[in-house]
């Protein structure tokens, strides 16, 4: 592959990241080099590494991202409203999400292991804001007395569960749209959370 | 490390399994080297290839026998009654089955990407006999009116995914047991399906 000689880091970074993602997703991170990392976006291998340290913050940085941005774009869509209402926002919210984000969502769980125990952490405390935004949901709909639920954090976790894995499954060419997909889950979490 | 020399067959065998799958969970599929898994078990790599003839045979032998170990182990449980009582016995069933094989669990899910076309078409076609029996007893709870869905297929995908994701938080030394979570996860999953 050629060269890409005079290209701009704030073109090149956008490029080493979407090479990075999309060869973890495929290959794994054990069997990326930094090497075929710098090759898949025409540079040598010596100037990819005045974008990153290393293979490692490669890793890291697209799961925090990833992690990040879903906590963000979530408080941005969180916009009050009945337990109820806000829990039918957040599954559909975290379908849509997901859905067209799958190399990124196949990485934060699978590549866990390949983390340091520093970075691990990070990114875990942003996963635990995250299922902190349902369970606080669900907690106060228990409180107002609109949902039966006897432990929201597992309830929380189980519904998370749940809703990540329709990337395991659909397919836009499917005999159902996501509309069709979101309604059948939003159904189903309603009824995982007791509402009335 | 150093060579067992004399092995028997019916002890290597399942030897290499073991190391394969531990490595292969560990480190992932493409990062494992066929000599890594002959050192991890004390072969020369020649004597590994005795047993097996590569790494693509390794991992499908590996997820092949998980799957039908899986399917055969259910129907084994599953001894008719009510749609209920075999929802009930299917749920606290998948929860004890996975959690006792979490890096079989985890390498049947993430290393469908490095099959042959061929074997990820095998192993899909165990995952479905799998999926197919919850939907069979969904479907059934339908005819009889105990169960209120809309679409048993994409009931039983969620339910599954529900009742996997137990092995991503499950801590054995946590706050619940695992008789607990079954009960939890049991409630959630009789709500899904709209049990009366």
């Amino acid at each position: 592959m050629a060269r890409t000689s005079g290209s701009h880091s704030e073109i090149t970074g956008p490029r080493i990241l979407d090479a990075a993602l999309r060869l973890f997703a495929q290959q794994g991170y054990a069997a990326v080099s930094m090497r075929k990392i710098a090759s898949e976006v025409g540079l040598q291998v010596g100037a990819l590494y005045n974008y990153t340290p290393d293979k490692q913050s490669l890793l890291f940085g697209l799961m925090r991202e990833h992690m990040e941005n879903l906590v963000a774009a979530w408080r941005e869509e969180a916009q009050g409203g009945t337990p109820n209402a806000r829990l039918e926002k957040f599954a559909r919210f975290h379908i849509r999400y997901h859905n067209v984000r799958r190399d990124a969502v196949f990485i934060a769980y699978m590549e866990l292991r390949n983390l340091t125990p520093e970075n691990f952490e990070i990114i875990e405390e942003l996963r635990r804001q995250y299922e902190g935004e349902l369970i606080a949901i669900l907690a106060e709909g228990v409180r107002q007395g609109d949902f039966q639920v006897a432990d929201p954090k597992i309830t929380a976790m189980a519904i998370i569960a749940m809703l990540t894995g329709v990337n395991t499954w659909f397919r836009e060419t499917g005999r159902l749209s996501l509309k069709d997909v979101e309604d059948i889950y939003w159904d189903m979490t309603r009824r995982a959370a007791g509402a009335s």
